[in-house]
């Protein structure tokens, strides 16, 4: 039985950092430098604006995301997450299941919408299951994102209404 | 003479807060929190990431903006800037000068492009000033700005190379 549940922060830390940092070491798919060490990639993964959930499978820690508002002030009211699964996870749907608990927890929050700045073009797998939860790419940022083999390559900013 | 010069960061400070306080405040055109206090306006405008000049018309700040990295890792290449005029100087080209000024220095700093991530469509004047510099909207966030009278308007990602 797998639920998604809050992160337990120390609990949950090595079982997160083991998804998180190769995911950021690789650099592919998130903005982030690739070279943070681990105490700097929890503090990442764990800022305190973010509201951090783990897929939890019977004890077994399949992906994290984080949940946290895109901006302040007038900007607010728009929900931006972050998603990660376990390599031996991928394919299993726990991305869907991570977003769409996203979605109903970012409207439960009072958020009205849900933002992604910088879905890497080349992240093909990731676009498709967003547009396929609801979200529209709304903007196309050109060659906005250094891809460690394929150059510079777009990026899209997604969204959808809650 | 007008000089656009690194901002020095004790001597400016009350000049600077002078134009950041009452644009924060009055919530039209940031997505930052409205409520901060002198102190954190500061703290926000002078953020270690930021880059902070100023507009001196000999002796007197006109304006001032920051220049920054947009992303780390894979979007460290793209350029992020915030201006602002103090009131008494709009409309004689002051914004003009500086994003001319900001574009200028990042090519030096070696960013590749500048993107504007919330550039509220209701703020018709800066729009149509960017896009008389070479930027583009590359996207619109529906609603995604809570303007404290026209309610939920759109806000536009903005973007040039450089």
């Amino acid at each position: 039985m797998m639920q998604i549940r809050p992160a337990a922060a120390a609990a949950d830390h090595a079982a997160i950092l083991a998804i998180v940092a190769p995911v950021l070491r690789a650099g592919e798919t998130y903005a982030v430098a690739r070279d943070l060490t681990d105490d700097q990639m929890l503090s990442y993964w764990f800022a305190p604006s973010h509201e951090v959930f783990v897929a939890d499978a019977d004890g077994t820690i399949l992906g994290t995301y984080y949940l946290m508002a895109n901006q302040a002030g007038g900007g607010a009211h728009v929900a931006n997450c972050g998603y990660m699964t376990a390599p031996a996870a991928q394919g299993k749907g726990i991305a869907r299941a991570m977003c769409l608990h996203s979605l109903h927890r970012a409207a439960e929050r009072g958020f009205r919408a849900m933002q992604f700045n910088h879905v890497v073009s080349t992240n093909g797998r990731a676009v498709a299951l967003w547009q396929s939860l609801g979200f529209e790419i709304v903007g196309t940022l050109p060659g906005a994102f250094a891809h460690p083999t394929h150059g510079f390559v777009d990026s899209y900013v997604m969204f959808r209404a809650l």
